[in-house]
């Protein structure tokens, strides 16, 4: 091998192993920190993002990925994959300056205190000015980087690489409609019950339940685990150690059911990755699309499907039989899959999710564009909640102050949930020809066929193709919407007799 | 403040945040890693650690600290200890070759392994040839430094500054003939029950017992934690977050309890730095004698005395009214603190504990001076374990295997258990002339004056003095063993009647 690529491979083994050092402490931040240990904590992990800093962005590593380049110029191999994104980040990472790194950090620290306390106190003047930095910041980003068709493209590439936002915007015009029909419908038909799902669940079994299904599922408990912490999430360490959080709301008992399922769907994922990949750039789900394709295929296609409740009904009624007196695997199944516009993104189901998404992505490239005053934000949100799903927030905290992205500097993520979702369509309709007895296999409880498919096709290549070949290569075609809107169709026609 | 001292802070705070974020990722390993992560940490901790050694030893630090050392000379200040104690770290580190460090890691590594095999065989030959390798490389180590009276000298002041092998020699010879007598006594005076020790005590209320007690002595839990691992530890991240992990033997359900003050003690001490030192070597216990002597002090002289049993006795019983039925204070007392030659250190009891002690620095001299074969090793445990204690041990497993410190190349440490005793009762009298009421404080369950003393005399201090001085300071004599004698005479003279 070439001495050269070893080299290369050493330095990013060792940013691999500070950011991963990062991670594990980010994890323990959340999960088991106790409160004294913030201030410091803070000061460890940015020391580690310093050196991983310094380290990815030395003259060195130019050197080597410019040599390198020419060496694996036209190869499709593993090397030169590696090659390729380390030369596509190293070539971002270099056009940002340090100190705007550094002012970054500052503005969205204190822009998330404030929005913690916004949102407490549902009065969005506090996180206001916060708020016009981080924009000025975005805006100040995309100047680093050359002229690109829209503005916004700079922000989505960081996490859908190659999407452009002309794309989403044609792929969202072509779903809205869509799915403000289907909404409009389910609304004048027959509405399902679901008071059942919000009696007194005792935590602990909802908890091992959940545990139980992810480990149904395939995901490996010996490179993983399960804890408690305030949001659901998925971190990994390397391959083989990749965890999940979840959580349990009272007044929501089985969502924690739901969210295991999401998290052990990106789990899965990252546990799922060639092990040659490790200490590598390859050794990563491919773009936030594709890794909410994963979770998002495990939670409602699975998850929220019949075939999975007959299998899966009886066991949770042997925990609850109070609770569920009287109900059938079918009313189960409608319940969970009710549709009710909420004001809150994370609670929404399946056919109004995709509209809170892109109300958020107009929102955001209108603020880019500086078209939107940032003042003007609540009521623009308001109005277009109005618009898009007929209800009006009743406070700030449940309308334009709900998600922490903004806050955290995340300009450009919120898009990448939608097509998560599409995705996950598309690759379970190919999913479906390949393997015929899909459904049978799920209500008997049998995950391992699918699980290999998404092994063989996804998961093993980890960050070695484009995101947008890697669909377009195993779903045949390119991100789509008409698949998504198929499913949705067919399955409310259902529950909703439509 | 000198532009050089901001300098060398400043690169003193990143080496500090990599090694305490090593710490976490240890911490980690040992309390909640699945199986599958062991190999990615081991080379993201040699990561961290690397980087760590880079950033001490770099030339700036030298000429930093060459130039430093002359601005400070003859100061007592804060800074002027900083720059003492990180000269002289950077001294030792400079003079060990980094190919040294790296093959004694990949020779521990092996060695400890073959331990664990070896332990678990009961089979000293598959652990020889791997604990030749550790003395060759001890030796190996000493011989970077310029000669000393003893070649173990400088193995001991890794771990007790300042300490020489003749003064712990002269110690020890003093200890144990008084030692010896006194088992001899109690072994021919009436034997304490202690049946009741060894019933089944459920284990989630004597863990929640043991939380309360390191609670009551001033733990702070706010800024640190108590987990499960395999072995008892007490490490911090910083002096906000100072965590403890305990465990449960069923055969041994109360030794919890007296773990727990133990572990509480350490972290005590590492919660009660002065917080000015954070991210600066000053920012740690000052010798493993003197953190010994804080974790012993709450264990043995407050959690094995009598005052202490007297409070929290009827609680225990509340616990467990069955286990305790006819049990007092005072039987519970004396049971706790029975004396019974044992063949594992660990369990050893405070009139017996001295002697595993001096069995080991004896063989560690003869190995280091390679006066012994190793290969002889089990044989010469063994006979002196029945000259100094009067038993036989069936096995490797409970001889010469029993302790890990070896196969990680700790040689040097084990006299610092011993001295930590005897620095404990040396206190222990100092605290008790200027408290004049402890015992009847300690008997109300009320320990804040006690843990204000050794705040104030000993905990806040860090690592800014001389190990010895601060004893001599606090103490009124170097480390000495007759308080211990009078401490061991009176107590086993009351519990058996000598």
């Amino acid at each position: 091998m070439s001495e050269k690529l070893n080299q290369l491979k050493e330095i990013l083994g060792e940013v691999s192993d500070l950011n991963h050092a990062g991670s594990v402490l980010s994890w323990d931040q959340q999960v088991n920190m106790p409160p004294g240990g913030g201030e410091a904590r803070g000061q460890q992990l940015a020391t580690l993002g310093k050196l991983s800093h310094e380290k990815s962005t030395s003259d060195k590593v130019g050197k080597l990925l410019d040599d390198l380049k020419q060496e694996f110029a036209g190869s499709d191999s593993d090397d030169a994959a590696l090659v390729r994104v380390a030369a596509r980040n190293f070539d971002k990472t270099m056009r940002v300056p340090s100190e705007f790194v550094s002012e970054q950090a500052v503005v969205t620290t204190a822009a998330f205190e404030a929005w913690v306390e916004a949102k407490k106190k549902s009065d969005f003047s506090i996180f206001h000015p916060h708020l016009e930095k981080v924009f000025d910041l975005a805006r100040k980003y995309v100047s680093f980087f050359p002229p690109s068709d829209h503005l916004y493209d700079v922000l989505l590439d960081d996490y859908e690489p190659g999407m452009k936002t002309a794309d989403v915007q044609a792929i969202f015009d072509k779903l809205r409609p869509q799915q403000v029909k289907l909404i409009r419908n389910i609304k004048s038909a027959k509405q399902v019950k679901d008071d059942f799902l919000h009696k007194k669940y005792a935590e602990k079994k909802v908890w091992d339940f959940s545990a139980t299904i992810a480990s149904k599922f395939g995901y490996d408990f010996s490179r993983g685990r399960q804890d408690k912490a305030a949001h659901p999430f998925e971190t990994s360490f390397s391959v083989n150690d990749v965890r999940i959080t979840n959580r349990y709301e009272p007044d929501n008992p089985l969502a924690t059911l739901f969210s295991g399922m999401h998290e052990s769907g990106h789990a899965m994922y990252e546990q799922g990755i060639n092990p040659a990949y490790e200490r590598t750039p390859l050794a990563n789900g491919v773009s936030s699309a594709v890794h909410e394709s994963q979770s998002r295929m495990w939670e409602n296609l699975v998850g929220r499907s019949l075939p999975f409740w007959e299998h899966f009904f009886p066991e949770l009624k042997k925990l609850f039989p109070t609770q569920l007196d009287g109900v059938s695997a079918k009313t189960f199944y409608k319940a969970i899959n009710k549709v009710e516009p909420t004001f809150i993104r994370v609670n929404a189901d399946e056919a109004t999710y995709n509209l809170h998404i892109m109300l958020r992505l107009e929102l955001e490239i209108a603020m880019i564009e500086g078209k939107v005053a940032i003042k003007d934000l609540p009521e623009i949100w308001n109005t277009k909640m109005q618009e898009y799903l007929g209800i009006t927030p009743p406070d700030d905290a449940h309308g334009v102050l709900q998600d922490i992205h903004w806050s955290a500097g995340l300009i450009g993520y919120f898009p990448t949930y939608a097509l998560g979702n599409l995705v996950s369509v598309q690759l379970w309709e190919k999913i479906n020809k390949d393997i015929r007895d899909l459904d049978s296999q799920i209500h008997d409880g049998k995950f391992d066929e699918l699980l290999a498919w998404l092994r063989k096709n996804i998961h093993v290549h980890g960050h070695k193709y484009d995101p947008q070949d890697l669909v377009k290569n195993v779903a045949g075609s390119k991100i789509d919407p008409s698949a998504y809107v198929r499913y949705l169709t067919k399955k409310y026609s259902d529950i909703y007799g439509l």
